[in-house]
């Protein structure tokens, strides 16, 4: 379970690709450089870095006690815990590499603007620095603003994984992390006015100016996406499958919005690159990770992974300035979230663990049930009733004794809903099924946003 | 030893400490601001929080298994280990939370430069985002690209605190870790001359480019700082000392620089307000972990720390322009560095730890010896006989048998030499006289720095 060593085959196909994307790279320092392509091949490397250190580093978690039983096995073995921040620190560490491709051309145009005759008179240059007017430095501001937030929530993700840090306490920590950002959104842009939609034009006017609530609105955006994909979590795969899903779907995005941009000159389209340059690596990352972390689990995630990958989507989203399209992604996250409410705020109670229930004579996983202590409030009976007795899909599961009492109920996550409403089924193909509801309900997104944005707003954002 | 409670005494003392900073931190959002006062009071905070997070948090870190025996006590307990993760995580936070302030007077100007009409007209806005011309960017990301060396640093220390890397993977770590730094140099200030002594100026000119070697150099720097303060370890509270004595020394450097220049005009000043601000909460932060890991350690601080504080030197000396005097004030580290040399590249074995020997007898400490295994050739005897003779202060202590083959040497830091010259005396004491010969040394170095400098180079820095 633990061998700490890729097989002969792994190591070959690794290397391959490991060097195919580096000659790519290397490749793109001409002319005004390629990051685009760059960019896909540092995906390439993403993977195979962290796909090899997964492996190398497996025996080493084990024997720092960073390991957790898989409940949901016949056999409940222990398997290296955390395994998420390997991919977040590989991560981390190529986006810093990524930066002289990322500003090549920049480079380039700043450093052929200086007059031959200033190179020669050393005592100006070193008086004033280099000639700034021409490169971007809100860019680069920018970019160094998500590289901090992520490195942030990760730390503080690290210490969540390594001490269990309480809920009320981390459920704000992304919160935390996302404060460069928010602050270089300020400096740089500061733009707190939302485009009103054309039926409430006439009582709003065009635009309406949030102010100081748009930065809360900003954070509570930050908060939300790590902290949502957190809790729609506890089968093999599925941290890592949604993340990945929300990636692709968001690169979609940025591609079908960049094809609408006429030419190359608008500020969107930077916007749009500086997503995709994000995303791709991400992707690369994840998809090592989900190989391990896929049904049956040899790996496990961690908190980290879901902070990590929560926040890239956040900076993406509002540094991007799509929060509202990001947000269209996020459906089943916000689903799994109210629906969730009900324990979050212990109306109804809350077991530590809500994760599906393994039936070890099926090997299939059924609705995990919370047991009451006592019968429920009559009002919570009522509404517990109702939602069990919602037509055609009933909301809940409940046991009830010979006189009508609740026993039990089930717990409030969309993957024991699913399991109540499809019944039983093996962990991969409830991960499969829960991952392609994500794309569906996503693409639907997608279309709408970029097909039926034009009934409610009256100009395509700025396209 | 682990009670994870503070006093009544400490709570009121913090409280008071806490409430006092931030009432002058609040104070400080008037006029053009006042970061410098600002960052003093931030200090006090990171004092205050460091402090109690220790204390809360010294029960969770034994249960985490983060634990390690102090052996030069008579009593061997067990206390927290990689309590310099959380001193390095609360001084990262603030420091995020210090950019409003630093950039307060940034904001102002650039905001009030608006045109009313401008920010009647949404529309403008929308496309062209804040007026940013007068907006210091380039200041921006170079706080930023320090805040995320440093964020990468602490990441990359905390994986080696939990995993044990291996010493020659991770003497690289900083090196990854200070890539924004110099990227974000090479970006935006971008200068690789240095300038040549009065003596060489007939052979070199004025100036010599060193080019792309410069940023080897300071690669090299950032790699040295982190690492010199991690080697010069292995008693109580001497990792903490020694960075709180260069600390305080770099503010004094910036200090006598800042007197120097005439007006406030001038580039320089910016840069040494810049690396006062980044110190003093450091100091604050530090202070507070001093405080549980002097004689007797009540915690110890893990090579989080030293990498932290190491890197905090480097960014101060290489983003303010004065890495030559930072190399000044780090002439115990240099000479610990290259006094280690031979145990570093195994001339001489040397084991896993090199700290000092622990009489249970006597409560002293005495020069910790290494043993060989077989005698030294007949080349390294020789070479140890004559460290061994060095006229008034012997370099290293042997034991031979009866007929002078040589069986033990003291290991080589500076520490044990120090015992070896001095004599066994209790760890506080020797903690308190390196230190002070640390200080010492620092300020013979600013004194060479500030008035005889003009003897060797033709003027003072830009002063």
């Amino acid at each position: 379970m633990t061998d700490s060593a890729l097989s002969n085959q792994e190591t070959w196909s690794l290397l391959v690709l490991f060097a195919a994307s580096v000659a790519v790279i290397a490749n793109t320092f001409q002319g005004d450089g390629e990051p685009l392509v760059s960019s896909l091949a540092f995906g390439g490397v993403a993977f195979s870095i962290t796909y090899s250190l997964i492996v190398w580093l497996k025996g080493t978690f084990m024997k720092a006690n960073l390991k957790g039983r898989d409940m949901s096995k016949v056999k409940k073995v222990e398997i290296p815990e955390t395994m998420g921040g390997v991919c977040a620190a590989v991560y981390l560490l190529l986006m810093v590499l990524f930066m002289p491709i990322l500003f090549y051309s920049d480079i380039k145009s700043a450093t052929a603007d200086l007059d031959p005759l200033d190179l020669e008179n050393g005592h100006i240059q070193i008086d004033t620095g280099r000639v700034l007017h021409r490169f971007p430095l809100g860019k680069l501001a920018t970019y160094l603003s998500a590289m901090l937030s992520l490195a942030l929530v990760v730390i503080l993700g690290n210490y969540d994984d390594f001490f269990d840090i309480r809920w009320r306490h981390k459920v704000l920590i992304p919160g935390v992390a996302s404060m460069p950002m928010l602050a270089v959104y300020f400096l740089t842009y500061g733009i707190t006015h939302v485009v009103v939609p054309v039926q409430l034009v006439p009582y709003l006017g065009e635009m309406v100016d949030l102010g100081s609530l748009y930065y809360v609105y900003m954070a509570a955006i930050a908060i939300f996406c790590p902290n949502s994909i957190n809790i729609l979590a506890g089968i093999n795969g599925i941290e890592v499958s949604q993340s990945i899903i929300i990636a692709v779907l968001l690169l979609i995005n940025d591609m079908v919005s960049l094809s609408k941009i006429p030419g190359t000159a608008h500020p969107a389209t930077d916007l749009h690159l500086f997503s995709i340059y994000l995303l791709l690596p991400f992707i690369g990352a994840s998809l090592a990770l989900l190989r391990h972390n896929w049904y049956p689990a040899k790996v496990f995630v961690g908190d980290t992974y879901c902070y990590f990958a929560g926040m890239v989507f956040a900076i993406v989203g509002i540094l991007g300035h799509f929060s509202k399209t990001l947000l269209l992604l996020l459906i089943p996250q916000i689903i799994n979230f109210i629906y969730s409410t009900p324990q979050l705020f212990r109306l109804i109670p809350c077991p530590r663990h809500r994760l599906p229930h393994f039936n070890a004579r099926s090997g299939l996983l059924e609705p995990s049930m919370t047991e009451w202590q006592q019968p429920p409030s009559i009002g919570t009976t009522w509404f517990l009733n109702i939602l069990a007795r919602f037509p055609l899909l009933p909301l809940i599961k409940l046991v009830k004794d010979s006189e009508g009492h609740i026993l039990k109920s089930s717990n409030l996550t969309i993957l024991n809903l699913w399991l109540v409403w499809f019944g039983p089924r093996r962990e991969d193909k409830l991960a499969i099924e829960v991952t392609a509801f994500q794309l569906a309900l996503g693409l639907m997104g997608l279309f709408i946003r970029h097909e039926l944005a034009l009934l409610v707003f009256s100009q395509d954002n700025r396209a």
